[in-house]
């Protein structure tokens, strides 16, 4: 089995002339180097040139020129990921994919759309729902990430507790190679099983094996209502457990999102919404369906959390939103402790939340840094935040608190990242999840499809 | 790229006497080499040995044997498979799984079952159903086919068009390697997205690419309540629209299924259960869930299918039973009809079932052979049986039908098997359906993870 992947060696300006040559969208501006530099996380690194291709022909005769030259070539969408995956660490292009970004066909019927992998997640939403139809996967920075980067991360969202992942909703995928060539893969149909499932394999691949230039999604009837409710509970226990046993019991609400005692404490100081000054931890549930299903189920979930300080379902969009307000205003309250975070998704079983929390606040009192949880407690995917200063002393603490947050997350049977994906961040710890074997299996997969690592390189497995 | 698969050389004899040396269950005897030979499809090649292993240990240990004398080694479950998939088509060891059948750990909190490969399918639906939990792809076979062979296969069933294929419910997998390696890919959590989803790569693989040793599957909790009814139409066509439409509209009933006028009238020769005589199709549909939420998904699926000449929902599980019945003595009434049928499982997007059915009309009268379709509507797969004598001519007449129904069901937009898979059955056919780009690709795959070609060699993929 490979061990190493290849290193590169290129005659780098030749390479860029070549490409200026074909596609006259590929720019060396330095505010382009800058922009392209980076994702959400603090890591950076410049490319050579950037190109904005416009098919997925141009993107098959810029990657014959790259496999040409050995240039490496790291495709990006929105640049809203988490992990590093979309930094252009090892130079060479950065492909921006952001001006593929039409709708091809919708077939209403068959209930599929084919889009271009520059569309926005959102966008791609608010296009469906006029047309009865609904696309369920809603990744936080939906309003701004692309459904090419979602397939390249396997990208989830509050929703996955019903409705699954993006890869759940994959039919197909054009793909350009690392030698140039096109590939489709995948069925027009709900099912199919003839020769293997290529196009779940480019999910979540972090564009190290291919670059998609289009996605077939299947969608669904857009629910006809959707009931919001918040429950508030004195014992954060009673609020786990509350998770379990509503999934235990059949219901599918489809978010159950989970957050904790110093976010609420945080959110409240910033937002003012009112929330007790005794709660341990709140839910924000929401049922979809039809209008009294909706309801119904919403009933039967606030009998499970009878034992909840209040449980209030909102009476129309406004106090849903006021409820979801409260959610989405974490991020930006918990910079008020402290200004520096590291945020990890890790996942564990929903029977280990509770197990997880308790071994988090040991850690937290231990290290001396509030660590914030909150996150979709229905799929036990918890967003843990380690809140720090910036002096080195805490970054360094910080990041042994990390670390030492995969191990107990290993250890209760979990994953080190739920749905963001390995990219750059997660790359030293991956050998804390997957075995050896795993690992060079993967490693002679990549190299099977990209024999000279120049598809986005130095990612997802340490090179030794 | 690699285009062709390499033959195999071993000295047979030594390789035998090596394995038996090492597994007592090894057998040479007639009687089981004849079993061993064969599927449910007529083809048989009888493999050298036939070896019943017992642990991940013993498989790892036999495989390795095989690598090194290059031996062929196709694994197999309870051999009810449509494609020839199990059949030791290269000779060498029939590796049957299926005395690896324990259920290995429930975990009812986190809502997964561990498992060997060789549990029966309708066993462990059995156990589940105790502890008020339901694994729901159920293929036809399911009273004896195997969790394993399911996975190999990528089984669906009549419940994929609410709940999925097998595939959907794959957490995890053990398997031995080419080189008797053992990997371990998977979670124990409801997402993750750590490197390569390598567990997806082997559903659906056939026996290719690995050994499956134990499964991971997610359970839901088991729906208290099923409603059953029978829609007959006078029209074809109005029973085709009403599955659109129940689809279109939200519903998710857990089966849909579709029975044409030929099949209605074998069926009411052999087991006279009253249907009329006018009948032109008829939809068997089943909702679940809590038993008033059922009974109202149920009312829906009736208000739609109002132009039904009947629609009669079962009191109870005795006339549900009854229900079923028509639909499982299809494939047996057949058989009064001529000896011989040739039944292929395609698919096509649901808008496309009319179309596919008019063609297959046209074909049918053309050739002069009964044409039958049923099967899974809801997603589309649709049972298609071309009848005929056992004579020369008739058989090859049927052949020739089939090559020209695979042609239209992927000028439909369909694929060639929905849920059967390709072994031997559809492995002249597969250019049909996957461009060279794919074929290329899926070799280049089964090369890296079995360079010697030993791993259920001859199948998938034709050599040239």
């Amino acid at each position: 089995m490979l061990t190493q992947l290849k290193n590169l060696m290129t005659d780098i300006p030749k390479a860029i002339e070549e490409i200026k040559a074909l596609n006259a969208s590929a720019s060396s501006d330095p505010a382009d180097l800058i922009m392209y530099s980076l994702d959400a996380t603090k890591v950076k690194h410049k490319p050579d040139v950037v190109v904005f291709p416009q098919s997925t022909k141009e993107v098959s005769d810029l990657i014959k020129i790259c496999a040409k030259y050995k240039l490496p070539v790291t495709p990006r969408g929105a640049g809203t990921g988490f992990a590093g995956g979309s930094v252009p660490i090892k130079g060479g292009v950065a492909l921006v994919m952001t001006k593929m970004n039409r709708l091809l066909n919708l077939n209403k019927d068959a209930l599929y759309v084919e889009v271009e992998p520059g569309i926005v997640n959102g966008e791609l939403g608010a296009y469906l729902a006029k047309e009865n139809l609904f696309y369920p996967p809603d990744p936080a920075s939906l309003k701004s990430s692309t459904i090419g980067g979602n397939v390249a991360t396997g990208a989830g969202g509050p929703r996955a507790v019903k409705y699954g992942v993006t890869g759940d909703y994959v039919m197909g995928l054009t793909v350009v190679l690392a030698n140039g060539e096109v590939l489709k893969t995948g069925i027009k149909t709900e099912k199919g099983v003839v020769g293997y499932d290529l196009k779940k394999l480019f999910v979540g691949s972090e564009g190290t094996l291919g670059v998609i230039t289009e996605i077939r999604l299947k969608v669904v009837p857009l629910p006809p209502a959707v009931i919001t409710a918040t429950a508030v509970f004195e014992k954060r226990d009673d609020a786990v457990n509350a998770v379990t046993k509503i999934l235990g019991a059949g219901l599918r609400p489809r978010t159950l999102e989970y957050i904790d005692r110093t976010a609420i404490e945080c959110v409240e100081k910033f937002i003012k919404a009112g929330l007790p000054a005794n709660a341990d931890a709140m839910l924000l549930v929401e049922t979809d369906g039809r209008q009294e299903d909706a309801i119904k189920e919403m009933q039967a979930i606030s009998e499970i959390c009878k034992n909840a300080e209040s449980f209030e379902i909102a009476s129309g969009v406004k106090e849903a939103e006021a409820q979801w307000k409260t959610r989405r205003s974490i991020s930006a309250s918990l910079q008020r402790l402290r200004p520096k975070k590291l945020n990890e998704d890790i996942t564990v079983p929903r029977n280990k939340i509770s197990k997880l929390m308790e071994r988090v606040d040991e850690l937290s009192k231990r290290v001396g840094l509030p660590i914030i949880c909150f996150g979709h407690a229905g799929d036990g995917n918890i967003h843990v935040n380690v809140m720090h200063n910036d002096n080195d002393k805490e970054s360094e603490t910080a990041l042994k608190a990390v670390d030492e947050i995969f191990d107990i997350t290993i250890e209760l049977d979990g994953t080190i990242s739920g749905e963001h994906g390995v990219g750059l961040a997660k790359m030293p710890y991956i050998g804390k999840e997957l075995g050896k074997t795993a690992i060079d299996i993967s490693k002679a997969l990549k190299k099977t499809l990209d024999p000279d690592n120049i598809l986005n390189p130095g990612k997802l497995f340490p090179s030794t």
